[in-house]
């Protein structure tokens, strides 16, 4: 069940970096929505490899297939299937990698968990595995769009030590967003990153970043205390992503440092409700929407995989010097904006389904 | 099931701020474990409110009662429940509050996602709930050490702008962390941070800090991709801890800003197994144990309820002055440390099984 | 998870016969729900032990006790942790099972099960466990007859050889169930099966018997395929209550005899919706309600423990007698009747707030 | 989450009968397992359509293909996706149906719980629903054979009035399951079954009848009380396939009948275990298997789609009458066979890991 999420929209992912497809079944779709694979594709076009010089030069065209749950374009509220045929497969690439766990990857923990592993890649562990986040959030996106007029905004903040200017998160659009291959609305930063990432590729070095992502039209009241609290799964939905190491809500570490009379957000009137003026709680206080846009900071670690010779121990133990070979990414952030915002959807939407219900037999 | 956790070792926790009691219901307790309340209580000892100057002046024995689950000091494999009375209950401190809602409190949230909430006290908001997680935590915890020998010690390791000095993440004992009352075990920053909080009491205010924890022994294998990573796992649980706004595990933020090359763990031999030099990954690669000790870092904000005024508004959206009443802590942080111990406990008992499983069945 | 039921209304049962306390806490009610320990203590008091000379001589007073989430007689949305002392115990009387498992008793299998077992009585097999499921069910049956008008009766239609006229499914009320002591609204019938169980009980042997159940006004468009299908989950239901061997909905393992001209339940309008002429579907069709009543029946064997001498042997397989002592129910099924109540109510509001939520984002 | 089955061992089934292709993932597969799409075809032959005379016309050749979780013939303990593509699609046939809602099928029921249903055939609640099931019960049931011995064996034991007579539970054979077309492997029995089956398909009528699963070889310990007991979540199994009105374990509603003295079944030593001389209770007691085979009966109503005509009402409430066509099952226990064998995999495969888990951390 590890590879499920959501309580009533339900996602189970599947697929493995060189096997016949990945995909994901959603189990819970409301039913009439209007759905075709073009408004998944756009989607996954904004997550799939090639894109740009900046990214791994494996080429997918990543098509996306509906293989059930819909009819004449409507969801039938059954499980929609949802598949993506792995086309660009040459496992030839790492066969160096057999015997010497990549530092910091998953070879080793894959090992010693199943006592077996994909030969090549990073089999389950690696980032096609999130197509099917992306799909099904892509799902989940339209909806939220569709019955509340939500949006989800993710952007890359910053690239190893450059930082991107604040960014106003009342107004920024994903085509801001897209402005740059980086994916850094701050278009000065966004060059600076680039040329960062084009550096390190050369160099066969990898380099971290910090994607943000804010999540506006939230209505009050969303998300399950105590377990469940609404930062507790976007907490689990963003770590689940490959290479995070950190999450931050509103004020996150910098909050821990102000005194409460600094930090609180005082509530004022807004156009019929109640708002607060500043937003240090990042939109949800006790576990719950208040309303305000929610706000979030998720750190991506460097990639694992660099062809900068290791010196590191092979599965026996013996030194052994490691210069990888494969395709990858000299740094994730750009491709996981859209990913960030596929998991944000799923958790919004799922919080938003289970408060309906409450409402529904509220006294 | 949102006041539920886990899949196999499964808690489900109930109570309020001032109703008749609080507790938790331990479903999936491996039988035969010697187990009586003693073992409990003194978990919740370092939780209670009350044990010194630093925290509320609300005074609780939160004596643990055995409901069911036991026989002759034995687990019998059946749930286990756990109750802790409320004692100290004066709902008349919290009457001001029953108009104006909290800044950054969850009066506002709860009455949105209820349409009704608690009149006194945080109501299930209250810290009073993590009584459950202490209690269950230390019940995990117990089994951890006894067939693992799985060590969890969680410390404050800074509080406002006042950071401890680095802490020995091999060596440092429980023991060592309770040496101060703010429970930072370098006693330098231990007394700087004891009197800025004492000064904040003093001035009515309140104040964030960061919790560490550290969990040594673990096997490698635990943690289940892809959506039950084990750091995916570990930060719903620390994000479900009230007041909570961050989480890290290894490297975290600052990781992000690191090159492959530096990041990267190199494995060596170690006794009997592959281990790394360096332990960036924080334990956990891939989303599953390597082995090393797992780290981690929680932020949490200065607690809402201050007895400055606060200027904000009530709930009918009319200007209001709120000066808070009623007995609150300046700081969570110290009376925070066991209860993220509980919470790891929690994560890795259920991962823990849930591994044993496989391998009693692998090929 | 086990002592876990439902998805959205979830209850989590814990505690033996001989320990402290029984009970269940309820997550997931809908909040504002008028609820006093009255509301549930009518139904406790059915299912208790030393109701009649036809039960068992076990007296306790069950008196139930909210510990949590109401408050001023109101639901607060939080946990309802509901609590039962468990006053009469008496360990001693099971002294001679210690060594001898009961045949087609739980002994045996619970001690190989968790290597360990509750010395005295049933522990968790006991039928006190059931109290957790009549308490919360209560609370479900109140919530379904208040928003839906939902009504549920239970009886015995046999016990033993002796068969209850057929009831009418559309008028039969709880009141003529209790009308006699057996809990069988045909009284020529009831005084029969009274006689028998009173009989067998002198000798000190015991009788099985049949429970039917009628679960009026539910709206069509409850269940949740595939495999939470309406009647799969009440199918589980009622084999989770102890002694249960069989289930049937609708026409049963009689509408397997059958034709499908003759089984199929042709359609006609009734006040603004379509309804059906016969009801050998039993309310449900493919997994969901159709809007007509939904019949069940249930298998009880006869209970286990009795007192005439049994050739069997003890646990280290050598030839024994078996006289049980201890208090027990020569019959179990009047007992029964609220607790295939309680588990009705407990599936349908679960799959109410699910459609509910359904519904609220269907397009 | 209600197309997912399992704790441990979980499948996600897809598909409607009139989409791109059906299939299922199942999560939490043992790593090493050898494993190849034969294994599974020859389940899936057994479920076909149009094998025989007896059933259906559609033909479908329903080859199934592994998308992903194994590389060289192993299981990866990563997701395994199989899927099977929908060949023959004629929603022409259904054109009548559209107005019509069919007595005691599932239109008019989707239609009232999604809104919408699909317009051709039955959609989800299609028998090609069940190719996931008896997919993923051909993996349990292959790791329950090699891992410890455990055979499942179902067949048919009544059509209509036609009964077998009784089959020897410990040593009935697939292949003698498989002698006769109807599945019943008294042969005389299914002789008559066969012809009376022949006869209504000429009428265009159809027939139910009951499937016996006897499960042998079980270790004593399985099962989860209390509502996940052995015989509850066998229960929902069996009541998720479709058509079942029925279910019994051991004596069933016959044992309803009876004294505890008759129906007690005496301990005996057996090889290096305790076993029971007479099995009246199926092989579980207290909700836990007791190492004796473990008997089930499902009941199967007739299909509902039968072509003789019907009189009804139309979806909007005015008289009709319904001629169906298309291509439809006269009588489908034949078919049902290999469906309760794997619904019956899944349940124990789930319940062997989650006592495995339990005895690795056992005290």
């Amino acid at each position: 069940m590890s590879s499920s999420f959501g309580t009533l929209f339900r996602v189970s992912t599947f697929g493995e970096s060189h096997c016949k497809a990945v995909g994901v079944v959603i189990d819970g779709c409301p039913p009439g929505l209007a759905l075709s694979e073009a408004d998944i594709q756009t989607h996954l076009n904004r997550r799939r490899p090639g894109q740009s010089a900046l990214s791994t030069d494996r080429r997918e065209a990543d098509q996306v297939v509906i293989l059930s749950g819909t009819e004449d374009g409507r969801t039938l509220g059954t499980p929609i299937a949802l598949q993506v045929a792995n086309k660009d497969q040459r496992p030839g690439d790492y066969g160096d990698m057999l015997d010497i766990p990549r530092p910091s990857h998953a070879d080793y923990t894959y090992q010693m968990k199943y006592g077996i592993r994909a030969s090549s890649g990073g089999g389950r562990s690696s980032a096609r595995e999130t197509i099917g986040t992306v799909a099904s959030g892509a799902v989940a996106a339209k909806i939220l769009k569709e019955k509340c007029n939500i949006d989800i905004v993710a952007w890359v903040s910053s690239v190893g030590e450059i930082e991107s200017m604040p960014v106003d998160e009342n107004t920024v659009t994903r085509e801001a967003v897209d402005a740059a291959t980086i994916r850094c609305p701050d278009l000065k930063a966004a060059v600076k990153m680039e040329r960062l990432v084009a550096e390190l590729k050369e160099q066969g070095d990898s380099v971290g970043g910090v994607v943000s992502c804010i999540i506006r039209n939230v209505p009050a009241g969303l998300g399950e205390p105590t377990f469940e609290k609404l930062e507790a799964k976007l907490a689990q939905a963003m770590l689940a992503i490959p290479a995070t190491k950190g999450f931050e809500v509103g004020s996150g570490f910098a909050g821990s440092r102000l005194c409460g009379s600094r930090h609180n957000d005082p509530f004022i009137q807004k156009e019929g409700r109640l708002g607060t003026i500043t937003n240090l709680s990042g939109g949800i206080q006790g576990g719950i929407s208040n309303g305000e846009p929610i706000s979030l900071r998720i750190a991506f670690k460097p990639p694992a995989t660099i062809s900068l010779p290791q010196l590191t121990v092979d599965f026996s133990g013996r030194d052994a010097v490691l210069e990888a070979k494969g395709r990858h990414d000299p740094c994730v952030v750009p491709r996981a904006v859209p990913i960030v915002e596929g998991m944000a959807a799923l958790v919004i939407l799922d919080m938003l389904l289970r408060q309906e219900a409450r409402k529904a037999l509220q006294f």
